[in-house]
């Protein structure tokens, strides 16, 4: 199968890229196609503005969805926008691997999802979407590093449950597109790494990475199954069961 | 008082930057003092990388919360991150105004927030934070642009509740450094907007403005007396009668 790995940290030799070295291994080892993209190595533009196309008039207003729409035809983005889209659709599953600052991604990775999830990728005009999407039947999981402990994270922890935190980016960035979106990978107490908990954690990732494409998904709720059709509402036949918070999304499991 | 409104939209003309301009007018009317950081008119960086550290050896280590550490007792930072450090530190009150793209802030955003949220500004070595911290004794409040209605973004929502997806911006970014943080301004369905409609959207900042150092701000719990010392869990004794999600981290309102 084909993978594509997109790691965000700026340190070459930071925890988060010698993991993602050790997912690539792994994946490779395994026979399967890897392709990489170091934002911070490619000096990846973050932030999304007019040169993302190259067509658009200089004084047409610059209204995201609209310029998307308007560009999807002939795919008239900037290349390096085209240069990763082309891997995201020939990848089988897409990795984001990222230090998790200030409670989501790094600012650089946030540019890669604003940019590279242009109408036509990221979202359809359609409005397939959650489930369904261009990203139908590919894969997606997050490999997070966390400074904080576990505690901080939990179901009680100051910051609110690292499940909860993480559901924008898996439920808002990744099944929106249509991905099956995998239980991330979440590594704690990231600050001082021990060469006995490095090992640990590496072969954590190699054993991820052994069933990248078998184990199961987070069983989100389809938009075009569970929820009504123009308010895009969870149905009143889900509710009544139906947790509160993010999990409300989630479909039970027997 | 002094207000400092961060805004990120690449479109001089957008619906974001006219708010936020309604807001500044407003603040002024009332005699209060304005500074405004357009990030994209600033082309401020968003990468945060080894630059930031003018000190830093070329060799050494790039862990976010150590080399902000290290260079905290000299402002060893960039200058473009000192000089928004000190906007803020200026400020009584600080106001994001951005459009939601894929859930969370734009990436620009993302960027002064990773950046100038350094060791001594953003958080502190002793740890004092949620209700503590330099912050302490301002205010912030959002301004949010969101394409999708309403309904989506409900309860029951697909995209799952608006005050959830806000909860990493406006519990993690801004009460976390001190902030007490008001209730969000969002606006939605801002793909299309007819006159009688920015109007009302008018005259609601408006509103908000004159109200900015008077209403309640969102009742987060301080971290140093709900939660626990070491593991900053919520407390047993709030724990029976907190709901579930995100909503456990406020105070219930008598």
């Amino acid at each position: 199968m084909k993978v594509l790995i997109v790691s965000a940290h700026p340190d070459p030799r930071s925890l988060t890229n010698a993991l993602r070295d050790v997912a690539v291994e792994q994946l490779r080892a395994d026979g399967h196609e890897v392709q990489v993209s170091d934002l911070y190595a490619m000096n990846w533009k973050a932030a999304h503005d007019r040169d993302d196309f190259p067509q658009m008039g200089s004084d047409e207003a610059m209204h995201l969805p609209f310029a998307s729409m308007n560009a999807m035809a002939d795919r008239a983005f900037s290349e390096d926008i085209i240069a990763e889209q082309d891997k995201a659709l020939w990848a089988d599953a897409l990795i984001l691997a990222f230090p998790l600052w200030w409670f989501s991604v790094p600012a650089i990775l946030k540019g890669w999802i604003d940019r590279v999830w242009m109408a036509g990728v990221g979202y359809q005009i359609s409005g397939e979407r959650y489930g369904a999407g261009r990203m139908a039947g590919k894969r997606a999981m997050v490999m997070v590093m966390v400074g904080g402990g576990e505690s901080y994270f939990s179901d009680r922890g100051v910051n609110g449950p690292i499940e909860d935190l993480l559901f924008p980016i898996n439920h808002g960035m990744l099944y929106y597109p249509g991905y099956s979106v995998l239980p991330p990978y979440i590594l704690h107490k990231t600050d001082r790494m021990e060469q006995e908990r490095f090992d640990e954690a590496a072969e954590q990732v190699r054993e991820r990475m052994r069933t990248l494409f078998t184990i199961a998904p987070i069983p989100y709720r389809p938009q075009a199954e569970d929820y009504t059709e123009r308010k895009f509402e969870l149905k009143d036949e889900f509710l009544a069961d139906a947790p509160a918070g993010f999990a409300r999304h989630i479909r039970p499991q027997a």
